[in-house]
């Protein structure tokens, strides 16, 4: 059994202060039944790649942890291939899952004072002396990293990688930009001992089954189904269709029991 | 933010020796899909009430502790009446939900050699210096104190509590039955420092809201809602059909990747 605690007290002061209010503000634009998910990966200072995405889904609620379903799996995928077996942590751009896209309404939510300013203020925290790359994903994750005075340091040290988001689409697009930082990435950090670093390129196309890598239980907090993390769990239950992988699965469901999670 | 960190190590020993093949031999009693469940509440020795209570439902699979839906909001609800905020801890005589009732076969069960034992050694490490009651809450939690060795001098020390299930219907009964140990149990356990003791008997009539308590917040992992623990927030997705609590909140539909969680 291994598996995640939870936050550090350094880490928790700072989740602590998280802008909440600023997001409750805005209830047309983030889901705030499912709460806040504010990361997954080390939090101890070990975390050799730093990785920012955009925003929470289901399979993310459920988990309480990001990056943990379609995206997270394809990210995996890549730190697999790095030789990452556990020295990453991922933050997301918004604490909240969004309603619609990145737009010019949330990318200047995310240029308000204190959303930035906090966040600002995570990123410097997270990104101590053992990180040696930091993975942008995403438009919204390369505004955070562009508007963050902290970055400037590692962009002039060439270890800052602005990517496509993994669910990008066309997919082909993503698994060919990824192709084109495998080197440049791999040259900056270094494997994990326990590690299988292998940077031969994504085969052309859409992602299959062996690009991507399950998420390790010791990234879930204790108690998670063996399970969590190797496939696609978890759907919103819309217009109360029920979807095919419900009627084939054991399937819960469950139901927010507050506007504010 | 207060969240429970998961086992401290003396105990995440028990747990990784849980007697799994044992339930996983079974899976037309067993829903081995949504895993085991271990426990709610403190495992650090600081409890002072123990209770024994029988097997997980749907909303215990969501938040990955035990008695945190209807049952364990009626357990919780006595635990403040007894003033206990935070001074308890909470094991099932199943570690996996069971199908239909817990009839001869699942006793049978309980008294499997291997199952037995692990679970006196887990009672053991928990029924600590500090503990000063334990409460067997049903027929399969009183067949497990029964034939836990341990429970002798608790027994002779008045400190065992055979209880009606919290859940056990009529519902008027389990608060009559209830009503008839509050004072012996109020007369061994000494309140915590933050708790509200009071005796007062429950009022006759099915369970109400006054007296239920919500599950603190303390007693889930890291991340989790802020409404968790506050109601019935989860149900299975039985024949397809979506119940009305579905249709009326923000609802995930989650679903088991494996046929063993």
């Amino acid at each position: 059994m291994e598996w995640d605690p939870g936050p550090p007290p350094n880490i928790r002061t700072i989740f602590e202060a998280a802008p909440l209010a600023a997001y409750q503000a805005k209830p047309k634009r983030f889901r705030l039944e499912w709460g806040p998910h504010y990361y997954r990966g080390r939090l101890d200072g070990s975390a050799k790649a730093l990785i920012v995405g955009q925003d929470p889904a289901a399979d993310e609620n459920v988990a309480r942890r990001i990056l943990v379903g379609d995206a997270g799996q394809r990210v995996q995928g890549l730190l697999q291939k790095l030789g990452l077996a556990r020295s990453y942590v991922m933050v997301n751009t918004s604490l909240y899952c969004i309603y619609g896209q990145f737009d010019p309404e949330l990318k200047a939510f995310t240029d308000v004072p204190e959303v930035a300013q906090w966040r600002n203020q995570l990123l410097a925290a997270l990104a101590g002396p053992n990180i040696q790359a930091i993975l942008a994903m995403g438009q919204a994750a390369q505004h955070v990293v562009d508007t963050w005075p902290g970055a400037a340091a590692f962009t002039a040290a060439g270890r800052v990688f602005k990517m496509l988001h993994p669910t990008a689409r066309p997919e082909p697009s993503v698994k060919k930009d990824w192709n084109t930082h495998l080197a440049a990435i791999g040259a900056k950090v270094t494997a994990d001992a326990d590690g299988h670093r292998d940077l031969s390129p994504y085969p052309t196309g859409s992602f299959i089954q062996q690009d991507l890598a399950d998420i390790p239980l010791r990234d879930f907090g204790f108690g998670a189904p063996a399970w969590m993390g190797t496939g696609n769990m978890a759907t919103r239950l819309q217009a109360g269709k029920v979807p095919t992988m419900a009627k084939k699965n054991s399937t819960i469901l469950w139901c927010a029991l507050d506007k504010q999670g």
